[in-house]
């Protein structure tokens, strides 16, 4: 469905106003953005995009029908009610701060920053403006994901005991992204400690993480692990573990299994279709999805829906500036315990 | 994504041209329809909408970009390349005709016609103008029934023996649009129908059908069966059984099996995410998705890249005028044994 | 567990009286019962064994401990309160003849014959002389199979409309035996009629039937098909489809789904075991089981428990006399169906 | 099936001697082994029994045929060849050294100790003796977990990477049983600590357990918990995660998942039967098994198969006495580790 569906009556009687968006960034995941925003989300209008490369905003402006504008022009804009930040992560929170500053609502992509007193400047700035904040931890939003959480939020499985979630990239990244990534916990991990804090509601105390290179040497030569377990322990006794992987050569492995005193929830991988065969030779089934747009588009779109209900409707943020510095903490500690091989409380971290 | 990433750059240099569509017809298949040509396939340009009712093709218009057209207008104009024809299936010949005529190539939802006289005669225009024609069996293009179809072609098999379908709506339609129908076999089973010609490369040459009315009554004083079961007997010995309700209460039931001297290839119904829960009293999966918009989504976007690819790079039709003539004798010959209570040879019905 | 847990304690106190029985053919399916009785089923005691051939009923005697004896003498013993005859089809009717006659509780392998006079005569006998027989239809306890029967018996699926079985063997069996086995509804799909009977309250009353010689030529030269496709019309409009194979070359395929206006009830195949696979090529499972043995041996265990409590316990055989008549008859009416090209119905066959 | 088939031709000509057991400790576990050697394994003959109640000892004695015997008599007796050492853990290793002294092959339940000298006191009488001993390790031969192995061993998934297990146990012991039980890790986890050393070719160096009381809390007053999850680092890098817990509600859950370079093999737990149902409220399958029994009777069978090979035909253990020693040492690490709060080597136990 095209939005135009949804009327582009802006300010012009009594149909609810839509939420104009300014988008920052326009690599691939920004892009991709701003098509949803702009075919997929009623509500939604994009109506001006920017990037530090002045190609990459004019091709965007050009295949979307929004403006192509500068990041000042664009934080300034009147027909700008959001700002979404799809830029390098290095460039987030000053572009927090100045959007909180002008008084726009903030859509974030993850993660705000790889330094937590960073994103504390970030946390200020938002609270100081009391604009909206969301980021854009999408996982949260996937629909297999979200049926563990609603099952344990609604007491399906009783209390809460254990969590285990398996995250497996494809296929790893070059050495030289990871040299500058931060590192698996803050550039793989995140989205799992999300997923944590998404099911489970009592915090992380403590998190002891182990690693190895198993699939590149070039990472270990880049300082990171390509290879990790991490184990999470809740204040209230709740058990997590997290396997990752920067290389499943099956695709793109995605589970979350939650365990408690009346059963067990499960968001297990989806198969790329309902197809499969019987031989002499063998039972074979579907691949699981390869990478995250095929894997994650749906939660992508619902996403962008949840942060439209958010700014039109008020309420708590779907995933908020407290979320993102939650976050951050726990894979910081993780990666100092990796360092230390010891058990690190949270708290150490500030 | 939208499909201005394909640039709109129609007739002004090397970038292929575009394809130009007219849609006919803005009912609910047409909007959508029109929806996807505007938002999903690279290549195709919605240039013109027409419908009976001015305001549906108003609608649609100021949704898409498109104009507004008469449906004259849009048969003879310039800027159409292609003739979607998605109005009511008692107008389909004539616009098929029409269409011809005008030299354009032609998509047309199924059915082309409850009559085979009158299937004849759209038949007849396509193959005298010699235009592109395709029509909407758009399950060819759902990936797990493709994966079927491809494993047999492949032989991987081996010789085809057996095809079972399974094809069951969620809700039965309303008693007076059964009336008008042409029949369970004409409007519900003619999608099964040309999934046997899909799968099974032998012609099919007996048809056995039995129904009953078992979900309401009123389907059964409309003249209609809502429950029955068929078993197709082709050239070659393959014999395939195809059961058909008007409602399976758990939602849209669509499924596949070929088996052959090698092995048996499947589509199931997927469901609608992968989350699962075991309790003390049930393990429970997700439901299967409830009706052809949430199934067959993809499959319509399939369809239509398929229609592009077919009008630029030629070759056979994905789904041929003949397809929409033998689907309809099967049909036909269903009927016709279900009233006369014997195995009816499709060459009876000339 | 040995049955020898039960205590042996015949005759002898307040212990409830085992039930003895005499086994009559000792080949494969002979030899597996007289284990099942020996071994698996507290409450019966395998006194005695019977065969033409004395070497084979001599090696079931020293491995069970049951005493090697002629037909005559056991059926006469009085230390037999039930024959099980495990011999040849052929020999069936004067068997259960001779044992009813004797006042003897009756377990008869399927089927009783291959001639709906002959089962009439055995139907006579039984009924005369009041004994309680049990056909073995093993299938009934099936615990797949068997939970289908019972959430179609206790409404868990409303009224039944639809009924599809599978029924694939894993391997043609030779030519000869072709010769004499009745034909591929006689010998293989009488489980099957079986299943339907069990599964569906209402009666056949008509039966259509189309076959093919897709597997093995010489099974066509024997004057059997080895493919088959088979549609039943029961009295109250519901409608069964069953589909026969001779060959699937991954094993033993045996389904029964069950479709009605509350939902769906399915038996699937169990796979050999739940370990499986993902690899970059492939995500494969394991196959289903191979053969009866391992695909039954349960159903086959629970079939003497079910015949323990049945003369015990008193009430209606699991499997009747009438249960071997009316599934004999359906057989018939398929075969004349497939010869004579038309549907016939089972009141035709007398 | 009897190993009476396997005609008890022991000593008497050309067929090869049977393998002759004496069993000690008829308790529940004792008493489902002696119906397994009695009843389903050919080439073993279950000669004596004993235990130190003589009315358990009779009772197997009266229901296999074995005779009662006194621990004494049967560890000197000429017609044991092997002795089944199934009484109380605290007896295991004084009557290893026995049996061993006595020039007996042992199969041993598991463990063999809860405590490190005495099982070393056991592992330096079986190798002074050199007689063949084989631990209770059962879940070795479930078909499904086995298959995970022998994928990893044959190279399959390429180098291992991560092993993660679940094990649940449908139902708590009674608190009493706990207190005497050695603790989750040295109870319940022991298998787990198996199924590692199985599964995994490297060595584990270095253990971290965290543990909770959520189920019972007179559990956490016998000075245990009832949750629990171990992470373990290998030599090579490898990291394996076990979560336990005393009470899953849905049954028995037993899986294990071997992730590596090439893929990812997986024993999931099996259901109860492949039937299962769709209808307006759900979609539901059947539950996994209960209770162990349920879900490895057939290891335990393939068990006494793989001693009996092991006898005969020579070569490794299938679980020797270094697997019961490694697998204390880590179980005891595990202890260590969760009353110190930090990760312990294994060579830190000696």
């Amino acid at each position: 469905m095209s939005n135009r569906d949804a009327g582009f009556g802006v300010d012009t009687g009594p149909e609810p106003a839509a939420v104009r968006v300014g988008l920052i960034g326009c690599g691939r995941i920004g892009r991709m953005h701003a098509d949803i925003i702009t075919d997929d989300v009623p509500g939604l209008v994009l109506t001006a995009v920017a990037d530090v490369v002045s190609e990459a905003s004019a091709g965007v402006a050009a295949a979307t029908g929004a403006r192509a504008s500068s990041i000042e022009e664009l934080l300034a804009a009147d027909d700008v009610d959001a700002v979404a930040i799809c830029s390098s992560t290095d460039t987030h929170v000053d572009l927090v701060v100045a959007a909180a500053q002008a008084g726009k609502a903030i859509f974030c992509e993850k993660p705000v920053s790889l330094d937590l007193a960073q994103v504390d400047r970030a946390v200020a700035a938002v609270q100081a403006a009391q604009v909206p904040f969301m980021i854009g931890f999408n996982r949260r939003f996937d629909p297999g994901h979200k049926s563990v959480r609603d099952c344990v939020a609604e007491g399906g499985i009783g209390d809460l005991h254990v969590l285990r979630i398996t995250s497996r990239d494809p296929a790893p990244p070059p050495p030289e992204y990871v040299a500058v990534s931060g590192g698996i916990f803050l550039d793989m991990a995140i989205h799992d400690f999300d997923m944590v804090r998404y099911v489970v509601a009592s915090d992380v105390v403590e998190v002891f993480a182990r690693g190895a290179v198993r699939v590149d040497p070039r990472i270990g030569e880049a300082g990171d692990v390509d290879t990790a377990m991490i184990m999470l322990t809740h204040a209230d006794g709740t058990l997590t573990s997290i396997d990752l992987s920067r290389e499943a050569v099956y695709g793109y492995d995605q589970r979350v299994e939650a365990f408690g005193s009346g059963g067990m929830a499960v968001s297990d991988n989806p198969a790329r279709h309902a197809g499969w065969r019987r031989t002499k030779d063998a039972t074979t089934g579907e691949p699981i999805p390869w990478f995250f747009l095929d894997r994650y588009m749906e939660s992508y779109r619902a996403e962008w829906r949840a942060f439209h209900t958010y700014l039109t409707d008020g309420g708590a943020s779907p995933s908020g500036i407290e979320d993102a510095r939650a976050t951050t903490a726990v894979a910081l500690a993780a990666g100092r315990s990796l360092r230390e091989g010891r058990p690190v409380r949270v708290e150490e971290l500030g």
